[in-house]
């Protein structure tokens, strides 16, 4: 039985759209191409956000409990006053000289461990990930990757072939072995490491005995598109080992889990206490304004920047810079990450009291502001799950709050709101779920 | 005898730098990857920038006829009024519906030929032309691609492979073919096509022979990094039809002719009489804000999007569409294109009589804005013409002037200044052109 790989998306005829919606969608279809998907059984449109809401062309409010770009809240003033700040002064490239650009390399740099002290800016999460395999597979000699089952690193032809989250249609590199994350595979905690080192290290072989050899082992230690399956910290410090034993480098996906996500830290690898070789930035760097880097040692970064040419137009102007420079000031100013661990707190509390209440609930895990939640009864099939999944999204949306599902089987709630996130906000999500999980499992 | 690929760039110790620039590049290579090059043998620092002018700290002007992103010129208050205005609104993405999305995908489409119909977005020019190889490959069911001799696409994985550009250090694709182009190689303009479509109908018939097949012949209609070996127009068209003869795509990368780069059209490819499947958007799209695009046919865009899901977070957020929207609605309301090709002649003009009175001008080529001019004297050996360009691009920025190299040999002048230039600037640049071409020929 094959899963709908996006099954939270609109299919024209399954519900019964306003006059409005509806012209609007076929407007689209008559212009954007087919890879344009809508979310939601009725798509949801928004004029206006700010902080955690959304609102319609009626101004009804959606609370924002999905979306991971804008982690500190839609349409943040001081964010927006940078850019258009600094848009009025220059919008200067690379190739001149530009002090902010230099200031903001530093203070980045400074968020990360001594090691890595290199950064090359990119525009989106998906050039970081495709920068950073150019780099692993010229510095190491070798073209093998190893990525979990259900991994997603990203749209370019390169990242696409390393990411089986894609599917079936979407054709996997020769070159990338695909590794089964202990949580998903029922492995108890104590196990875990080995399970996953065990697999990691076969790969390795395998790779070898094909001339391929490993160049990197690339994960998001948040697991996200693999159904957050996070635990326990520190499950990938041998497999890591056995990466770098055979000349492998490590490349830490931080487009999900990282600028303070997780709460406890400021970068995912930390939580699991390794340092990579390369870090890959990009959602949430710049608040919604598109920007992403690539954070490394100094040794594949300088062998790369010293062989190879590589120039990013838009990357690194100081538009996007200035941006990305006030969203760094304000998590740490404003002591964010603080807020995402107390905050998370609270809420994995209060969907741990709806599921000691409520039938539904299968499991939870959370690192920070980012929760996999998993849906269906224990004794119902896996499609029956996925259903249960998708129909409480649905009506959380139709009761005016925003998350998605995630996982292998897709019957995991992804739950990710902006990281300003507050007990307010939480209690208002915790109504609207306990009310619809009733409804839906009564 | 190998050609430096990057002429035109500091190296330390060439030059005796002011303390500030010193200090600032010292701080630069500390925390920025190896791969950044900065322009010019003593670097520019620019604070500010208007219309087509940037400032250094000491609130020096220098005349850009360089920067082909800012194309409406630098800091365009009403493009930067409109990213602001919807920043502060919303930013939403494509997964929401947002009427302004649509309607700047309609006006987009308005200025292709009826045949491209369906739009993607994308965040830069590389990312445009990573998906267009993506789409061509699958329509196609084939892997190959032709590209010219020096040509460029981008930095991702899959276009650095078929960027001959960047040369030994970045291995081509062995799906990759390289074609020459006639006006490099001598080629009267009357057997131009022949020649370009016979080394074309050579290359299918390889790549078939190997089981690799014809995915898509991919081409910058101004041939920018090979030199700007434009003419005769239309040259390509029999290459075209080879192509698809064979089941190949046609893509053409409108990164640097398009947006009315060239005057006559907005679109480069119109100046060859063909129409392409695809074509990919890019620099100056946003006038510096990172936003692309692949426009085509139906057919294969339906079929990728209908098959691979292709999904990219920034891409089409409602602040890089207004943003475009803006840039679109300039350019046709304050009808640029005429003035790029008035102001284009007039720069001809120019260039002419100084070639006429002085020495050290071997041949000039352009469309609208863009053109490459060849230095050096007749019976010069290529590595002196190349240092000769090299002297005069650096006595003209020492003069207040910016522009670069380009060609094989990188011995040819690239001057690209922003659409807006009118001729005062012209006037302006001409008189520093002569000046340095007067002194560095004496």
């Amino acid at each position: 039985m094959s899963v709908d790989l996006m099954p939270n998306r609109f299919r024209p005829g399954e519900a019964e759209l306003p006059q409005r919606e509806a012209h609007l969608i076929s407007r689209r279809d008559a212009v954007l191409g087919a890879s344009y998907r809508l979310q939601y059984r009725k798509p949801v449109h928004f004029v206006r956000g700010e902080g955690m809401w959304l609102f319609d062309p009626d101004d009804r409010p959606y609370l924002d409990f999905y979306n991971n770009v804008p982690s500190l809240g839609h349409c943040h003033p001081e964010v927006n006053a940078a850019m258009a700040e600094q848009a009025a002064r220059i919008s200067a490239n690379t190739r001149y000289l530009e002090p902010q650009l230099v200031d903001y390399a530093e203070k980045l740099i400074a968020t990360f461990p001594a090691e890595l002290d290199r950064v090359v800016f990119t525009c989106t999460g998906s050039e970081s990930n495709d920068l950073a395999l150019r780099i692993a597979r010229l510095a190491s000699g070798n073209e093998g990757v190893i990525v979990t089952s259900y991994a997603y690193h990203g749209t370019s032809a390169a990242v696409a072939a390393v990411s089986p989250n894609l599917g079936a249609a979407v054709n996997l590199s020769p070159n990338v072995r695909i590794v089964e994350l202990p949580g998903p595979a029922g492995i108890p905690h104590d196990q875990a490491a080995d399970f996953f080192e065990a697999q990691v290290r076969l790969a390795i072989i395998d790779l070898q005995r094909r001339g391929i050899g490993i160049a990197a082992l690339l994960f998001d230690s948040i697991f996200s598109s693999d159904g957050v399956w996070i635990d326990p910290p520190g499950f990938i410090a041998g497999a890591v080992d056995a990466v770098r034993e055979a000349g492998g480098l490590i490349i830490s996906d931080e487009v999900q889990p990282g600028f303070g996500r997780t709460g406890d830290h400021m970068w995912g690898f930390a939580r699991h206490g390794i340092v990579p070789d390369l870090a890959t930035l990009g959602k949430p760097m710049g608040n919604g304004f598109p920007i992403g880097a690539v954070v490394g040692r100094s040794q594949p970064m300088e062998h790369f920047g010293q062989t190879a040419r590589y120039s990013n137009t838009f990357a690194g102007n100081t538009v996007g810079i200035a941006t990305a420079d006030a969203v760094l000031t304000i998590l740490q100013r404003d002591r964010i990450l603080d807020s995402v661990v107390s905050v998370g707190q609270y809420l994995r509390h209060g969907i741990e009291a709806i599921a000691a209440e409520l039938p539904g609930i299968r499991g939870m895990r959370n690192a920070g502001l980012f929760f996999g939640v998993d849906i269906g009864f224990e004794d119902s099939l896996p499609a029956q799950r996925r259903a249960m999944a998708l129909d409480l999204v649905n009506a959380m949306r139709d009761d005016g709050v925003l998350i998605s599902t995630t996982s292998a089987n897709e019957d995991a709630l992804k739950i990710r709101p902006p990281l300003i996130c507050q007990h307010e906000h939480v209690d208002k999500f915790l109504e609207v779920f306990h009310n619809s999980l009733g409804r839906i499992t009564s």
